[in-house]
């Protein structure tokens, strides 16, 4: 409920809102600590309702106890009881974080006489940039189960192994650690397809030489984390070793760079500048990094056009690439948290090209 | 590209539309075979143009031949491009399959003088509900690999063991097998947690009697499956096996009652009508079933308010369910494909409430 007390604080200051109406899943889960609400309505003093439907009511009444728990019978019903709510509660102005076309003429209809809506996403993204202690927590255990999965793959990884088969390793290692599942596709992309920043992870088998984007993230009560290292199968060649040294640099740079109140672009602007002066600029092809909590790709984003100033409590990736297609790539990546006094990564290992 | 020209034929018979824009990452997916585009712009001759950023262009380079492959440089131009497109290519009506409420003021400017703007989700929405020979060979195989992990499921549970270690030898065992990853998070519900729906996966200890519900699906090249069972770690007692047999009775006499051109909530009302008669029908919560291909769930729905009449070449569960608060939870589900001959499980696998 402090968070509701926070988005109140925000939101309802200056009187532009008198109400916030929560439909982004991920939003859902930080107000409500619960997966199963349909949405959720703030208003400036009344206990704030959650809706669900059936399936999930008797979870909600058990888990939601801080809140008005309402029954939505059918998929019809949503916009019509969060309009009544509405007007019973008076709200003249209604933010909301996210939503529709098609729900948002719904509602505006339904409340045209009354409300006003206005979308207004950027005030919660705003908050949940901000991690609390209980989000670092459980980012930290998400992150130390991400690092023990990245374990498992430099164990696992070598030639003749198909690219599911270390995937089902590394998952299984952050599964029985007490991971509650991947924060997001895992990637084991080898040879060629490690060109391809979101190379996926097929039944290629892994050839002697090859190198192996290792891309995963474990999850722990909701928070997620994000880890890449790349692996070579046998033993590494000169080249591969140049373009692995220059990524791990720029991932340096990029870590020297950040500091509370420095400019997102300033950090991405940090790591490229290194890529580029080894002649790689062109085949950086993405952001240097995104933030991570809830969502495995959420604010801030740290890339050449961002507009974010990083803060103390911000959790993001640092995540240098190279990507040479017909050849192959070379991403080092991890999540870290900023707080005043700097920076702490919180996935851990070592950075090693090889095994052997 | 026989998907793209489905949606030409139904889109623009009779005139209404000239051009349909996708959003949706699942209908991305489908039109494409390809999961990096962020946006897909099919006019009614021209090559369908794919919007992709850095990140995943040289992919969409190799992977998406048929299609043009536009590089989105920044998030901001992403909207601009398109507009440049539709007006390009003359085009007058603009369906779109889905879209947030500020992407859809943005482009509705932009296009204000050319094209007239709406949205018509249902149009893909049907095409996805008939699944083609390609989709169904990959639904069969993700139900089977599914199928094993059920299988490792009563292999595995045992009382002591925590609910997350079952968890993880599902998912070890569907992964070593092929399965791409989860369909979703993977449910193993003990306890008084069986009696919520979606009761999650955490650390707790299962006891001797506890019902569990184990609720998982694996996915392949993109296409999910899901299927329950609810296992008894030990002996059951009468009552488990009481309210075992009205579920799984539910289920036959829902599966009976399904066919070609049958109502989808005559089926529903099969199963809730034994479930019903035997004293349950306000603890049968949910829907009978969904519809399951790229997304789990996905049209048609099965349930007491659906509008939706079955159809040859549909794919959805049938999973009856009881739930009791403070007891625990028993629910039954398989992922069955209709043929105009009748019904079949893709999902495989015994209905046993317990090993013993």
């Amino acid at each position: 409920m402090d968070r509701v007390a926070s988005l109140r604080r925000v939101a309802f200051k200056d009187g532009e809102f008198d109400g916030f109406l929560i439909f982004n899943h991920a939003n859902l889960i930080y107000f409500t600590g619960f997966s199963g609400a349909a949405a959720l309505l703030i208003s400036k003093e009344s206990k704030p309702t959650i809706y669900v439907y059936n399936v999930n009511y008797q979870q909600a009444k058990a888990e939601g106890k801080q809140f008005i728990v309402t029954l939505v019978r059918r998929s019809s019903d949503l916009l019509t009881l969060i309009a009544e709510q509405v007007k019973a509660l008076k709200i003249k102005n209604l933010a909301l974080d996210a939503v529709s076309i098609e729900s948002w003429q719904v509602l505006a209809k339904k409340v045209r006489d009354t409300t006003k809506l206005k979308v207004q996403g950027s005030l919660v993204s705003a908050l949940r940039k901000v991690k609390d202690s209980q989000e670092i927590e459980f980012m930290r255990k998400a992150a130390a189960l991400t690092s023990e999965g990245m374990r498992v793959a430099y164990e696992t990884l070598a030639p003749g192994m198909k690219e599911y088969e270390v995937a089902a390793e590394i998952e299984y290692a952050m599964r029985k650690s007490g991971s509650y599942g991947t924060a997001f596709e895992t990637i084991v992309a080898s040879g060629p397809y490690s060109a391809f920043p979101h190379g996926g992870c097929s039944d290629r088998e892994i050839r002697k030489g090859d190198l192996v984007v290792v891309d995963i993230g474990a999850t722990y009560k909701h928070y997620r984390s994000d880890m890449t290292r790349t692996i070579v199968a046998g033993k590494p060649a000169d080249t591969q070793k140049r373009l692995y040294d220059v990524v791990k640099k720029a991932q340096d740079k990029a870590l020297e760079a950040v500091n509370p109140n420095v400019k997102a672009k300033v950090v991405d602007a940090a790591a490229r500048k290194v890529i580029k002066d080894a002649g790689y600029g062109q085949n950086f092809v993405h952001n240097l990094g995104h933030g991570v909590g809830l969502e495995v790709h959420e604010p801030p984003v740290l890339g050449p056009y961002s507009k974010e100033v990083l803060a103390a409590g911000n959790v993001f990736t640092v995540e240098p690439g190279i990507y040479l297609v017909d050849y192959g790539g070379i991403r080092i990546e991890d999540t870290v948290l900023l707080q005043k006094d700097g920076v702490q990564k919180l996935t851990n290992g070592p950075y090693l090209l090889s095994k052997e």
